[in-house]
């Protein structure tokens, strides 16, 4: 190449191109090149400075919003008195083989340098079974929740908040309970979730599997379809009935009849009345895991009226959901999409009794040697950053907790600035200063203003002659405050404990 | 194989090995069988439930230990005026090339499934410089901590909490600023934690990269070498000198007699008169990077005297630090291996000055197109869990913050009981209650006792009928008290506030 003898670093933020010379590394690294792998020698000839795709950084402001959201679910979570584990972020590949279906494609594997095959968790839910089954005895019965990066290679769409490395705060009951209990506790939570995130109004469609496998059944779709069918059925919230139909009958070899007849049952949509309105209907009552789905979501219902939830609920026979290993009802919350900054689906989750078991093994007879049920739901909480980022917008956002700023009137005065901060810091007090033997009273000012810090400390030869100080409040922007008040020294402490009990 | 008939489950924890049918896959799963790729068709023979090599799950109990620590450390970090980002957990694999000398083999990196070429993180402080050098002017000054897991495909030693995935504690300091100011506040950071954390007696060592390359110039160890001589000299905390000495000269080539004048230096450990020996030193009087290096260790040490920290740290000539990107002062947190529990090196950090210049490309006069020198620390919490977890041993760890168990004396009450739990839940009052229609007493005055559960408020048929409801304080073990206290329904929200504020 002509160019031999330079490279270029591309700076993805300002699209800016750096030519730099063959010896751009630095002299350190240069001295060292042999102790590095010939990997390594081969320097690439142009770096560009980007997180991977489908990723991104978090600034100071969003993780400010982020550390609210996450308090807020933690606390809704912990209410409900639900403990947290952690599991690592990558499973043995074969932990999360033949989980997710046609997703599965999706799952990120780790290089093999050796050793065992790992892939990056796809979610949380999985490994929380493999964490129940592993446990045995001790976690039979849990309310857990997690919250964790989970992984998938999708297409990503950053600005509706769909990325390749995103959060998920989990929260799941397992253990052997009496029906429906612990899905109407998980629905509850869920709504105080959302309610207290103040993402504004929103909806938790909800359908059941028996149900659902139940009119399949009815309508004579062959079981071994079932969850192709299931899929385009849960495309009915993006795609209008004639086009799941046309797929259905052209591309899964569905007879038209079959079709109509799902459609009729899946455009269903409503409140509890719906229930009564299946109750009646002929193939229903004949069809028995239609009946026992129905008969659990009278209960749920019944459930959700005492909590006081039902009126968020809206029974939607589409609602089929992708993952293979719910067994019940299923769920998921969406916004409007008119909303501003709303984003369609922001949790979603549903029963699942026998993924744990499928981990456990099997007994003599063949049956699951450990069977633990499980009901959870997940909260995408990347979109609900979105939609909260998109209501704060033009917002100043605070993410520096800083109470006061330590201001020298004069040069060489840094060591008594140290001196001041230590004490604030001994008293659990807030405290920075400016890191310059001769900083400038402008921009220490600038300091207190940028970041809105509250309380301005100001010492100079005269006060610290006087054993004084000087405090001034910020937030005043009354003249008449001056230069601030003059203080003993040793008063400032108590001082300033006291007006920021106030603040 | 004989054996084809049946496939093993083993389950590490019990080292429990269960047969299973050949068709063990669950109904659902095998219906859907068309839909699985040809991967996932291979079921593996055998499941091995654990976690992958050097990773590990985390208990409640160990969850509450570590929310205790990240609270202290966090509770520091902002104190101190610092901000969180957040970056991947992978990296593109150029970011992280060239940047950790010998350990590069350590990366872990992921598949090749199309797209970029990625690695997941090995510490925090590459992603933040590549952050810094990506952001331009914004990020030119900032405090910044982040609490994330980093990856080493190194040799696990779990109980001494050297792990393959793990959690790292940092913060550091960007921005031009006056001499070991920043460098001073970071020591003082460091301190504040290791003693809020009360791990027990700990001890900084103490050096400076221009200190070391000052004395490796004085012995005239040939530029090529020093980094190599420099990770034979670190091993002086493992290995005695002779051991380190024949290293350098059979392994690494040095003569004897520099072999010997490095050992006069680097066998050196003491507090600030240590300074006052080496600049009498006629080596080192004539050695200008090292006299730099002495400067700067007088500059800080005036500094940690005024901060109150002095008497924490060690100066210790041995202390090298393996990464390349130091450029400055190093330190390396340990605690005495005597302790119980205790393990070594704690936390670690330095002064790192070309790193953000290494990712922002150069000017046409060959000069880095933005310089902005770091500092920086991390602390390493496996470490320090593990030695809270020795102390704590045998004391009971709560993990779960339920504050009423709402008890049913009777069957059938479920309603009522959740009908109670809303209305606690509405007052933001934890509240649980068993998920059975038919509770048994003995068994929910279990729950309360094995969760530390404070209070239970009980409710039968003649409760309900009176609207009333029995308080018990679960903590009195008074028998005076008897079934509790009976209270209207309607007073116990109130009293139950009341009650949980003195808590």
């Amino acid at each position: 190449m002509g160019n031999s003898c330079s490279c270029q670093i591309i700076n993805s933020r300002y699209r800016q191109i750096v030519r730099l010379p063959s010896n751009w590394l630095l002299p350190a690294l240069q001295t060292n090149r042999r102790h590095y792998s010939s990997q390594e020698h081969q320097q690439p000839k142009s770096i560009v400075l980007k997180t991977p795709k489908g990723t991104k950084d978090y600034s100071d402001r969003e993780m400010a919003i982020r550390a609210k959201v996450f308090d807020t679910i933690t606390r809704i979570f912990k209410k409900h008195g639900a403990v947290t584990i952690d599991t690592p972020v990558f499973e043995l590949t074969e932990i999360l083989a033949g989980k997710y279906g046609e997703d599965s494609k999706l799952i990120y594997d780790l290089a093999d340098q050796g050793g065992e095959s790992c892939s990056l968790r796809y979610d949380l839910t999985v490994p929380f079974a493999r964490f129940v089954a592993m446990n045995g005895k001790e976690y039979q019965n849990i309310k857990r929740y997690h919250i964790g990066k989970v992984y998938r290679r999708d297409q990503p769409a950053m600005t509706k908040g769909r990325l390749r490395e995103f959060y998920q705060c989990d929260f799941d009951i397992a253990g052997t309970y009496d029906p429906m209990i612990p899905d109407a506790e998980v629905l509850r939570i869920l709504c105080e979730a959302l309610t207290a995130l103040q993402i504004g109004p929103y909806t938790i469609k909800i359908n059941h599997r028996k149900i659902l496998d139940g009119i399949f059944e009815v309508c004579e779709v062959p079981q071994a379809d079932i969850r192709s069918i299931s899929s385009a059925v849960d495309k009915l919230d993006k795609l209008p009935w004639d086009e799941v139909k046309r797929e259905m009958v052209e591309e899964r070899g569905l007879s038209t009849s079959v079709a109509d007849s799902i459609g009729e049952y899946v455009k269903l949509q409503g409140g509890k009345e719906l229930l009564d309105l299946l109750s009646k209907d002929q193939g229903i009552i004949n069809n028995k895991t239609a009946m026992q789905g129905l008969a659990d979501m009278r209960l749920l219902y019944d459930y959700l009226e005492v909590l006081d939830v039902q009126d968020k609920l809206r029974l939607d026979l589409s609602l089929a959901r992708g993952l293979d290993y719910y067994t019940g009802v299923i769920y998921e919350a969406i916004t409007p999409a008119s909303t501003e900054g709303g984003v369609g689906s922001v949790a979603a989750g549903g029963r699942y009794d026998d993924l744990v078991g499928m981990f456990a093994g099997r007994n003599k007879k063949g049956q699951p040697s450990m069977k633990v049920p499980c009901v959870g739901v997940s909260l995408g909480v990347e979109r609900i950053f979105s939609i909260l980022a998109a209501h704060q917008k033009g917002q100043q956002v605070k993410s520096k907790e800083t109470e006061v700023l330590i201001i020298a009137v004069g040069r060489d005065l840094i060591k008594e600035q140290m001196r001041l901060a230590k004490d604030l810091w001994d008293n659990n007090i807030k405290a920075s200063f400016m890191f310059k033997n001769k900083p400038k009273l402008e921009k220490q000012w600038a300091m207190c203003e940028k970041d809105q810090i509250p309380f301005a400390v100001i010492i100079g030869q005269d006060e610290l002659d006087a054993k004084q100080v000087r405090l001034k409040d910020m937030r005043i922007k009354d003249k008449a405050q001056g230069g601030g008040i003059m203080l003993q020294r040793a008063d400032l402490v108590k001082e300033l404990k006291t007006r920021l009990k106030d603040f």
